[in-house]
Parts: C-alpha cells; structure tokens; sequence
C-alpha cells in the first residue's frame, strides 16, 4: 500500500511508484505512434479515411467506459472487502486476547496462580501465529519464523505439516479451548464466548481464500481486454482525419485512461498480490502482534513503517 | 472456472477458451456481412440513406450501454454471491468438523474412548458427503459414488429418497445432534453450538437454490436482448454512409462489444451451471472434502487441478 | 414468474408472454405515427425544423437514460431483496421442522412416545400455514382451504379473525413454545433457540410488508414517467428533419428502449402483485410445504410447475 | 407518502401533489424565459453566439447527470434504509410483546395469576408508546397524548424530561426486565431473549438519529446545487443559435428534468421530515399499535388511511 | 460537518465556508486564463487549432465523469460507513449504559447497596471515556482532560501509556466484568450480555482504525488526478476554435465541476479529519456522554452546538 501525502500538480507529472504508469507507458507510446503514421499516411495520401468516425468511435468508447466502470468497481469492492477482512481478523484477534487474559489469568486460580497466565499467553501466542500465517498463507511465503516465535516445536510441526497452516492453527485453539472446559476452567458459556472468535477467525480465512483464489470471471476480463484494444487500435485512424497533429496527443491521454483503468483493476483484483498497490499484510499482521503483546504486557517490536511511501 | 495468467497482448487475438468469443461470432460476421451490403448499396445507388443517423444510433446505443452495464452487474452479483455461499459452506462445515473433533473425540470418554472418535468421524463425514450432495443437486448431477463413499448405506438410501437430498442431509445431522444431548453426550450450549452450524449449512442450501431456480426477470432479459438487436441491426444503416468502407469494421467492434456483454451476462447469471465461467463446484467440494478428512488425522484425495486452464 | 428457455433470435420477435412489449406497443406505435406526421409536415412544407436538434435531445436522453437505469436498478434491488426473504422464510421454516423434530419426536418421552410426535407435528403444520398465511396476505389472496388443512378450527379462526393473519400465527407458535418450556418439554435453551425462529419469521413478515406496502417515492416515479414522455414526444420533431423517412424507425427503436424500460420498473416494484414478472409466491409455499411435510414423513402434494413457461 | 394508483398518462399532465412540479417550475420557466430572451437578442442580432456550443453543453449536462444519478441513489439509499428500520422497529415491538405475552401472561403464576397479566400489558404498552415517541423525536413533534395513553404518570413525566424521550423508554424497559429477573419471574435465558428486544429498539433509535441529523455532506449538496444552475443558465445561450425558437421547449424540458432531480434528493435525503414524499411515520407507529394491542387482546384503535392518496 | 438551511439560489453565489471552491478556483481560473490565451493566439493567428476537437475531448470527458462518478461513490461511501460506526458507538455504549444500571445498581446488594451503583457509574464512566478516546485517536488529539474526568488515576495512566488508548480501554471493561462474574455479581449470561457490548466496541473501534489509516488505492487516486488535469489543461485547446470568447466560460464551468468533483472526493475519502466536511467526532462524543451521564441520573455537560454552521 502506498501511504503519502496528496501529490501536487506538480509531483502529478514525475510520480511512477504505486502508479500505473509504467505498466502503460509502453501501450500509450504505440498508440501515439499509430496516430503519428496514421497523420501521416493522410498528408501523403497514401490513406483514405472518412472523416466521420468520431461519432461511432465515440459511442465504442462510452460502452468501454461504462464497463470499465462496472469492472473497476467491482475490483475496488474486492480490495476494499478484503481490508475489511483483516479488519475482522484484528477484532477477533483482540477480543480473543482481552478474553482470554480477563477470564483465565485472574491470578485466582486456586494454587496455581500461574497456571492461568501460561495458558492466557498460549492462546494469545498461538493467535498472534495465526495472523502471520494467514498473511504467508495468502501470499505464498513462509512465515516459518513468526511462527516458530509463538507456537511450540510440536504445534509448528503439525501446523507446517498442514495442507492451511491457518486453519490447522484454529483446530489447535478448538482443541485447547474444549480441553479448558473439560476441565472446568472454562463454563459452557465462557467456552462458547471464546469459541465464537474461533468461528470468526475461520470466517476470515475462508473469505481471504475466496477473494485469493476466485478471480473475476476470465470471460468479463478478456471481453474488457479486447475492447479496449480494439478501441485503442481503432483510434489512430478514427482521429487522424479530424485532427491532424493533434490526434497523437488526444490519442495518447485515450489510451493513458483506458488502460491505465484496465491496469488498475488488474492491480486491485488481487488485493493479497505482494504488489504496491496490495493490502500491507505484514504491516496488519505486526498491528495485530503488538496489540496483542501489549494485552500480555509483554515487549512490543517495532511497528512496520512505509519504505518510500510503500508499505507491504 | 478459467484459471489462467493474465493473457498477453498477442494471446487476446486467439484465445477462445471460456470467453464468449464463440459464441458471438455468428452475430458479429453477420453484422458486418449487412454493413458490407448496405455499404455497396450505397455505392450503387441502390439505396438512399440520411448521413446524420449517427447522433440518433449514439443514443440508442448509449441507452444500451447503461442498461447493459446495469443488468451485467445485476449478473455478476449473483455469481460473487453464490461464490460467498460456497465460502460460508467452507466455514461452516470446518467448524463443525472443528467443534466436533474438540468436543466429542477427546479420548477422555469414561470407558469407552473409541465412542467419541467414532461419533465425530460420522459427524464429519456428513459433512463431506453434504458439500457433495449440494454440488449435484445444484448442477443436476448424480453424486451417488461420493456420497456412499461417507454415509452409511440406510442413511444413504434414506437422503437418496429425498426430494432434497441436501436437505436429507441437515435432518439426519439435526437428528443425531439432539440424540447426543438426550445422552448427555453434549450439553445444551454445545448442542446450541453445533446446531447452530446446521443451520447455517440450512441457510447456504436455501441460497443456493434461490440463486439456481430463480433466474433474472424474464421481461428484463427479453427487453435488452431485444433492444441490442434492434441496434445491432440498425448499425449498419447507421454507419454506412458515414463511413464507407469502414463501416463494417466499425459494426463489427460494436457488435461484438454489445453481443459480448449480453452473452457474457447470460453466463454469468447462472453461476453452477457446468459451463466454463460457472463456479467450480466439484473443486470447491474436494477442497472441503480434503479440510475435514485433515481435521480427522485420515489420508487425503488429491485436490482436482485445472485441466488446460479449465476447474469445474 | 417466467421460466422458459433463453429465447432464440428468432423467438425474440414474437414472445409476448411475460415481456413488456404489449404494455408499450400502443405508446411506440404512437411515437411512431407522430414521427411520420412529422416528416410528412416537414416535407410538405406545413413545419420548420431546425436541423441541429439532435444533440440537445441526446443529452436529454441520456439524463434520462442513467436515472432510469438508477431507478430500474431500485427495482431490481426490491424484487430480488423481495426473493431472498422468501429465501429466509425456507430457512427458517425448515430449521424450524428440523428442531422441533429433533427435539421433541424422539420417541424418549417417557410413557408417553406418542406426544411428541403430535406436538413437533403441530408445529411443523403451523409452520406451512405461516408460509401460505404470508402468501395470501401479500397478494391479497383469502388462502382459507391451505389454512384449514394445517390448523386446528378455533386456531383457525383466531387466524383468521386477526388483522394481520400472519402474524397471528407466530403468536400462536410462541405461545405453544412458552408451554412447552413451562412444563419442562423444552430447556431454557432449547426453548430459545426454536423461539429464535420465530423472531425470523417475524423479520420476513415485517419485511415483506415493506416492500408490499412502501412503493418508490412517488415523486421519483412521476418524474421519470414525465421525462420519458416530454423525451419521446420531442422525438419526432428533433429526428424528422435529421433523417427523414429513417425517423419513424428509429423513433419507435428509442421508444420502445424507453417506454420498456419504464414499465419494466413498474413491474418488478412491487415483486408480490400476481403478474407475470412477480415471484411466484404460491409455487414458494408449496416448496416449503412439501419440505416440512417430509421432515415429517408424511405424503407430499404435487410441485407447482411452470403452465405454459409462467409460474405463479 | 403519496399513495395511489400508477397515474395515466392524462393525469400525468396535471397531478401536482407530491410532485416537485411546484417547487421547480419557477425556475423552469425562467429558464424559458431567459431562453426567449437569447432567441431574441440573436434574431435582433443583439447578440452574437457561436453555433456549436451544443457539444461541450452536452459534456457539461452529462457530467451532472451522472453525478445526479449517484446523488439520487445516495438520497434514496438513506430513504429505503429510513424505511428498512421502521420496518425493524415494527419486528422488533412485534416480538417483545408475543414473548412478553407468552412468557409472563399465563395464567400459571402461581397464586396470582393477573400478575403476569399486568406485566405483559404494562411492557407491551411502553413499547407502543416507544412507537409514538420516535415518531415525535424525528419529528420533533410532541407526541405527548399518545404517551399518556399508554405510560404511568410518573413514568410519563420521567420521559418528558429526559433529552432523548426514545431513550428513556428503552432504560425503563431495561429496568423491568432487570427487576423481572431478579425476583425470579424470568431466567437469565429468558431475560436475554427479552433484553435483546431492547438492544434491537436501541439501534433502531441510533440508526434513525443518523439519518435524521447527519444530512448529505454539505459541499456535496452544494457542488450539484451549483453546477445544475451554471449548466440551466448557459443552456439558453447554448441552444439559441441552433434551435432557434425550438431552443425554449428543449431549454424547458431539460431544466424540468435536472432542477426536478435535484430537488427530489433534496426531499428524500431527509425521510423523516413532514413532506408528502416524507416516510408515513404515524401510520407506521399506528400500524405498529394496533399489532400490539391484537397481541393483548385489546380494542384497536382505526389505522390511518391516506388523505386524498397522501399517508403521514 | 456542515449543518445550515438548503442555501438559495442567491446564497449559492457567495457561500464558501464548507464548500470546496476555495480550494478549485484557482486551477479554474488557470484553465479559464490558458483558454483566454487560446483563443487570443487563434485570433492573432499565432495557432492553429483543429476545430473538430469536441468529440474526443468529450469521449475524454465523458470516461472521466464515469470514474469520477464511482470513485465519489466511494468516498461517499466511506464517509457514510465512518458515520454508521459512531452509530453503532452510541448504541453499545447506550446498551453498555442501560444494561449495566439495570443489573448492578439496583438497591438490592444484600448488605452493600451502594456498592453496585459505584460499579455501575464507574462502568459507565469508562464508556465515555472510551468515545472520547476514539475521538481523539482518530483526529491525533489529546483527549487527556476528558479522559481524567471519567478515568481513576492509575487507570488514566496505564490507558495513555498503551499503543491504542481505546483498546486499552477495552481491556479494563473485559477485566472488570470478569472481576464481577468471578465474584457472584453477574451470572454467566448477564457477565456474556455485558461482554458482547465490549465486543461491539472493539468492532467499531477497528473498523474506524480501517478506514482512518487505509486511504483509497494510491493509484486510483492518481489516475483520476492525472486524468482530471490532462483533461482540463486540453479543454482551452479543444474548445478555443469552436466558441471563441465563450471558450473561457465553458472551459471555467467544466473545469469547476471536474475539479470539485475530484477535491470533494479527497475530502470525505477521510471522514475523521478536522476539516468541515468531516464528521463531527467531539459533538457526537458530547451526545454520547450528555446521554449515559443521564442514565447515571448525574448532571449534564452543555451540548456542542454548530459555530456559524460548522460542527467539529
């Protein structure tokens, strides 16, 4: 995710990173060419062209628009819900902590006053892991580490050994919280309170996967994709008449915003994708791990900060 | 569904797999085949044509353009939706797999530790065998092999009777719920807590179905089918004086834009047909399938992979 | 509702069933008509246009043709909203049969194995009396002959006497399930959780009633109504200069997208009325009916089908 | 809220009430006039305009469409959902009063068996008075007599004095069932069902507090306001060199249509104001009324019926 | 927030306060300016411009209308489901309020009764200070002198010292509920009731963090700024030929709603800044705190009333 401030007017014209210029310079620049030898092929007459296709070219282009629209939307939507998402995870992930520190280490716990505050910092621990592992889960990485910080050697193994690391993690908490119950340390109520965040911690999982591993329809992309060519290709001859000189730069600003839409929606389709304009996962899972150290009152790491604006 | 890397520039002129390319061919030729004739009409005095036809063709178009846009939208809502009804059945079914493990099977069973193992194994395997019956109820399919693969064979006969086997499925769950807190096997909160569950596999079904057999308002599709061939048709009367030669292009791009939409929307309407851009519900199922034989500790399938890009 | 194949090419020009066209074919043809006038008075020198109309009525168009796709949108959004509450309603209706079986036909009752059944019986047939109730309250049906096969004569009459009928059944059920708690047939919990049902029969009830009874602001409807007709009778008079005798055609092209699509809207804002875009609120019922009456075990009656591709 | 019969196309030439015809055809014929004035100025040759302004007139009109037509939908959005917790509020009374009914009144209160009575009555009657005082507060109404009808003295004036009348009921609702509780007349399950009842009323309140005191935000209101009135008074210098005396009829037409959406978001971006367009706030809390007083087995007071097709 | 009467069409010309002209005029003047220069050069025949511009230069601004439209749509949207949390803030700590008198400070402790009132009133008090910590977390604020009035000593200090002092918060109420459940003073299902409100608390707080620290995609936002300049800095050009000396006031119009459109945009795409059309965080917490400290029976703060129209 890029965080910075508002670009200037100025800063508008030089900025690539977290953009999607780059991505479109290339097509940008052909198009303009096309215009250029377009232009010139009608002053050396070696083309004719009618001179009234804007109106039709125009038409093509409001459909591409209106579409582009609908489909840059509907990605929006599906970055925005994925955030909302993580969003869930760290509210579960604090009501989980804030539970479980104020149910289990009460310092009351007939004999064993530690005993309470061992098991409060497991199920804590063990939550902080999830966030790390749902974040390499979606990505692709290994968060082998964070992992190995907060799980005991034997759950690490199980969990690794696990075809999703995040929701064998949750069947580690299921277990540990009925073994609580069993023995009393938890009521039917206290346990179905704490079990309910498992619930919630399995809902966000599942939905990241949906988002993850369902891309937009390929039918709805491709229709786009080759509109959007056919337009940009179509343009050179539909301004060249009318315009003259003038039809590369109006050509160019075309291309720049219909496939600079296009890229974009590419970009935000998969909002996990370790991309500039993704989600910052790490940075979200390190929120949640200090969050949940601090309801511990044990030391926090740093926070992640942007590098250059870009936050991953 | 498709699964593939984004296309390239050059594989978007060839590509015909899952796109609606296929489909609207026909349509686009034949366009383009009437411009051609209406172009050489023109030209042999045939036919006299008002040049200014394009502003009135441009709003009719645009007119199309919205409603096209709205009703593709209305389309790919249902398909996202169903696509999340499959992700609740994914949560709903790990945590019922999780709860049941965690609460029935902890070896801690006075006397007979093997009771509990066994009755979370039956649980489960309902489960599986629910995925499986939802996914051929919705697509028409026979998964008789599945489901004998995790019922027994009087519950199998029974849900097989059904005029709703998924449904068959939900009682038979309910049934052996209640029995487990008539036993005092499980108690009122954790009968709650399982119970809930089956009410939100009730509540998946009972979406499912309502997105399968309820299909959008026939007067909506009827009235833009309708309206995209008025235009389609009148395209090429529109454009040919205009724009000679190039008119047939011209139609072509439009027509494939708008037949393409149209298409693309009728596909995506019914989001569990077997078709190319439906949800892949058999690899939807295995994924839960392989999720909660884990949660078991049994042997895995393999997870079903796309054939030349294509999940179904 | 209309289910039928989707409509070939061919079909497309002469499906009159549940499509709009008969609605507005009196207004298109008068369009039509108005706009040969035109041309003709133009022609014979009785009028003078100016020749430039043409873009001024496209922007009015399109002012028109995004408000209307807004609005047809709003629409939608009711008749599909409308939909899924009866979704809801099967939800519930069946989880309702499903626990009250579970619960209470277990055959365990001591002495008396036989209560049970009657009691969870009774509710279940209460249930399906609420889902044909519900009907016949929206389309303002007297549904007395499906009542009096599932209710008890003086629960009948309590029904029926009531202002809201409905409603009155689900004081009925809560009624019963307050006694069953009373008298120890139902725990705390278990009592809850099947009164949890009828709170969501409720939330159907009152949402249905909603949408039955709150149409779109009338203003916004009469709006749009005037725009298309100012838009439609301008038509004639801004197109016959332009494109002479192409006028009438083209005239009745934009009407008919027009006046079709406000009547679409008409149509799906209220999703109750017994038309032939309106859900099939009977065939509905009779699917929860057959349900329950499984759950049962007792003989279901026939599913309603489509006559003649229409089912209401 | 306007009520009546979808008006013919006759009537849609005079009906005034509930349209926003009144409130925007000062301003519609101004624009006319001013639209004479420029025909005039251009014929006298007064004044001299260039012939194609009507393309970035166009630009400039479909600019505001589309930011009316997002406005609108923001506008009616707040409207429906207005409506969406009314319809809330009605489940949410409806239910208090049939488990309130069914748990307290049942005659097997041992030794005093009017008890349960008195209690069922005085809570279902404190929730038809919460009915008329929300309906009072949004509007800022007093709805003192229907209080008193329905509220103890003390009670009542406890209420009146408090800053938020709403409120105050739902604390009064809070402290019964607290009290209910305490001595033994309902269970903690039974008590939560009830007291959920209350949290439902209080987001009920809350929501209805949002829509009613947070309009849209100003600068967007006033960004529209401002770009309909440049684009109506450049309109007639836009269209008088190219229509002529047409140009006063399309200036009309198009004024009537962008001041008349502008000034119906403005009525529906407050739905509890007293307007026609307004939500039926008294019919709503009547209907809510007499559901409740069905529930007691009390007499019922009339339902309020459209005056002259308008429902407040 | 802004909060004043619908301005007039005579206020429209001189409001500035909580509009965004202040902040556009000085690019519109700058286009106005080069569009001046344009036509000046065209006149001296220092340029020569293509008079045919206005088709593409409107396709240009029609694609930008289009996503301007959704990106708007979607700043609007957060800024609504920003102002939907604090509603939800106000039901939890209302709900928190109430329930929390109603269980604990009812004058029946055996022995102790002013004991559950101290425990109520210092329940509450942590509720106002959790809203007036949001307050200031969001905007970067010190609330320290409002947190000192409802936090003891230690408490304030331990909350000021936490990475997140509404969280902290959080965990203070969990630890005292569960204090009070260990103890006897709350059973199982009141301490969950009192509980979920925390949990309620923790989902706003979470949600306001999201949307405060997630700004829209980086690249949205540029490709919509650098659309919007390309656009405008073309607009003189393409418009200079047509219009001649109306140019300048064209080319001022359109780039006054494309620019306002884009500030407006970048003005609610942040709900909780300190600028007028922000919400207003301090007055909502005011209403927050004006309403528990009445449920306490305790005296009430003056509520914050707009300031020439501006409420912060």
């Amino acid at each position: 995710m890029i965080l910075r401030p508002r670009p200037t007017a100025w800063q508008l014209l030089y900025i690539l990173r977290g953009t999607v210029l780059l991505l479109v310079l290339p097509k940008v620049l052909g198009i303009s060419l096309l215009s250029c030898l377009a232009v010139l092929s009608i002053r050396m007459d070696w083309l004719h062209l009618p001179s009234s296709t804007a109106v039709p070219m125009s038409l093509l282009g409001l459909a591409l628009s209106i579409f582009l629209g609908f489909r840059n939307n509907a990605s929006y939507d599906r970055w925005w819900e994925a955030r909302k998402h993580w969003g869930a995870l760290i509210i579960e992930l604090r009501s989980l902590a804030r539970d479980a520190v104020a149910l289990l280490d009460d310092g009351a716990d007939p004999g064993t006053p530690v005993r309470g505050h061992h098991d409060a910092r497991r199920l804590v621990h063990r939550g902080i892991a999830f966030a790390h592992a749902l974040a390499g889960y979606l990505r692709g990485y290994d968060e082998g580490d964070n992992l190995a910080r907060y799980l005991a050697p034997d759950e690490l193994a199980r969990v690794r050994a696990s075809i999703n690391p995040p929701d064998a993690l949750l069947r580690e908490m299921a277990q540990e919280f009925a073994t609580l119950r069993r023995t009393g340390r938890l009521t039917d109520i206290t346990w179905q309170t704490l079990n309910e965040r498992v619930g919630g911690l399995s809902a966000v999982l599942a939905a990241c996967e949906r988002i993850r591993f369902t891309p937009l329809p390929f039918a709805y992309t491709v229709l786009l994709h080759r509109t959007a060519y056919l337009f940009c290709l179509l343009l050179p001859f539909g301004l060249a008449e009318l315009l003259g000189w003038m039809a590369p730069v109006l050509a160019a600003a075309l291309a720049y915003t219909f496939f600079g839409l296009d890229a974009l929606g590419d970009e935000l389709e998969n909002p996990f994708a370790h991309v500039p304009n993704g989600l910052p996962l790490r940075a979200l899972a390190r929120t949640a791990e200090r969050g949940l150290l601090e309801a511990l009152g044990e030391p926090l790491p740093e926070p992640l900060l942007p590098q250059s604006y870009l936050l991953m």
